[in-house]
């Protein structure tokens, strides 16, 4: 068990924003939400997956919806509490502790208030290892773990019990509901005993953000390049560096769609680069090569300062470096693929890991 | 306390098919519904709301969506005691008897297979004293009764609790929740006390179903006209009548929306006349003047039988008797009219009881 500081916090935004892949919402959303929690003198204390008993309840604490309307609805961290509240009401038994779902510059601070405000710790683990746009698309579900019994809360109040017959119509119904509140919701989901969570989880995902965090603060401070220490840690491909000349996205479904391109600068590996999004980075393709796809991680990092740019925040002029991390290897099964590969966005291309394609190259 | 037999439940689905203004559901679906639970050996008893003690549990139940849809979905009857079922255990404690939300040849009918299967009464009584599309157009609104918690169920057995901030986000939410189960859901809703049956139900609504039905049965037994039978105990007048000529219908946001155009026969009282609809009639226009609107009932009887068409059975050819009929003095006050008044469908006038109506004619 170790407690989370400022600074942690701090670093642990910024990580899993990078691990967010665009997604998963704002690390400066998130990082206000964190510290207003310590600010109150409240503790965060983060759990091994390890340490967690077999037989502990869990229950995972997330936001849903598109990132662009959580950005204009300012949570008070309220929301996300009371439909943790709710979920272990239902259960009638003390709940061991919370966990992300996801990493993301939200989603992975979410379960840090509700875990401080409840006085129960977080699991350091999460269900994707990453940040992705359906309840679906994690491991617990590859794993066999039911998404509901699950609670939707919104800012105004309305609360949603749903117990769906299997995953994909939790996803269903959850989005209808997430729409019909405006675009955004506080959830809980997926609970789980200590042994799922060790079967089915992704470990380690809160303190591998905060590493990632920390070594891009360390890396400007000492000037050198923050985009290394970030390939360093993830084992990532540096894919290309640009310049952002165009972005097209809308809400469509509930979900923020779109595409951004981007033209080579300095010795960039190529001259132009396509990133295609669903709230996350899907595809990178550059000069007409896919070079990275889901489930492998691609992030746009800031080209002077390593921090990361969430798919709500692209704008044209901006200079990116594009990396492309590799995903964690449960993703990698045809099981994991069959939920989160290219063809279950509509894509007509098989996945190939990203290491393999850049031997090609 | 009185039972209802196999002719008692023939009756009522049709008389409450004629209250329920042409949605509510199909009255032959209702029967067989009905009549399957009497089959079974199980018994169903009707309390009058007097009756009924003040801190008595009472849970509503009901079907939700377009009629056109609920045709296509024909339920065992399970899904609405499901609804029924996961709101009382909500509540923890013993509910004492069901009752309609609306009249309707389904959502009379409901009401009773909750009730024979868990073995409690069903009040006579219920919340429109016709039928409405929405679920915050009821009595119990208009006199403070909160719709939620309420509960939606679907064939598939996905289940959903749904806890609203007011009666027109439960609306708003359970319409989304319905739309993505398919277009129907089974609910149960606006749980209250007995105290409340009494003060904001409209009474007896089970009782007059099964006498209109029964004076539509005994007039065509000899050979008098049903029509008459139908305005003799309902107050109502003899609107037009005439062929359809002209049909158009469509689902939007969840509701069958449309309108019906008619043309004159016999000494019929106008040469056209036009209805049109969302899920239940709404407005009747004849020659250009409107003759009757919600709240007041318009009801569609075949010319021959008195039966009652719903909306989803209108069809070219059908020749037909249109009905106006006065509704209950709750919907007539300030407070009803903003709920289901002809403003609140759209249209830029005001209500004028049908009573008035007539005698300026």
């Amino acid at each position: 068990m170790w407690s989370l500081d400022r600074q942690d916090v701090e670093d642990l935004s910024t990580g899993a924003a990078i691990l967010g892949t665009g997604g998963g919402g704002d690390p400066y959303l998130g990082k206000l939400m964190a510290l207003s929690v310590l600010k109150k003198g409240m503790k965060i204390e983060v759990i091994p997956p390890e340490d967690v008993p077999d037989d502990a309840l869990i229950i995972p604490s997330a936001a849903m919806g598109t990132p662009t309307v959580l950005i204009e609805k300012i949570s008070k961290g309220d929301e996300v509490v009371q439909a943790f509240k709710r979920l272990e009401k239902y259960y009638g038994q003390e709940v061991f502790a919370t966990m992300p779902l996801e990493a993301g510059g939200v989603n992975s601070v979410n379960p840090l208030t509700v875990g401080a405000r409840c006085g129960i710790p977080i699991v350091d683990a999460d269900g994707m290892g990453r940040a992705f746009p359906e309840l679906q698309m994690t491991t617990f579900n590859v794993y066999g773990v039911p998404c509901s019994p699950m609670t939707l809360v919104d800012e105004k109040g309305n609360v949603v019990m749903l117990d769906a017959i299997d995953n994909t119509w939790a996803e269903k119904i959850a989005r209808a509901v997430t729409i019909r509140f405006g675009g955004t919701a506080w959830i809980s989901l997926y609970p789980m005993h200590g042994r799922d969570v060790k079967r089915a989880g992704i470990p380690h995902t809160l303190s591998l953000a905060r590493d990632i965090g920390r070594s891009v603060r360390e890396a400007r401070a000492s000037k050198e390049d923050p985009v290394d220490a970030v390939l360093g840690i993830t084992r990532g491909f540096r894919l290309f560096e640009g310049k952002i000349v165009d972005v097209e996205r809308k809400t469509v479904a509930g979900f923020a769609r779109g595409e951004a391109k981007l033209e080579g600068i300095n010795d960039s590996a190529g001259r132009s680069m396509l990133i295609q999004f669903q709230n996350e980075n899907l595809v990178a393709i550059r000069d007409d090569e896919i070079v990275c796809s889901v489930p492998d991680l691609i992030s746009l990092l800031d080209v002077d300062t390593g921090l990361p740019i969430t798919t709500e925040y692209l704008r044209y002029g901006y200079r990116v470096v594009v990396v492309g991390m590799p995903t964690n290897e449960k993703w990698r099964t045809p099981e994991g693929l069959e939920v989160v590969g290219p063809r279950y966005f509509g894509y007509k291309f098989d996945y190939i890991p990203i290491e393999e394609r850049m031997k090609g190259a």
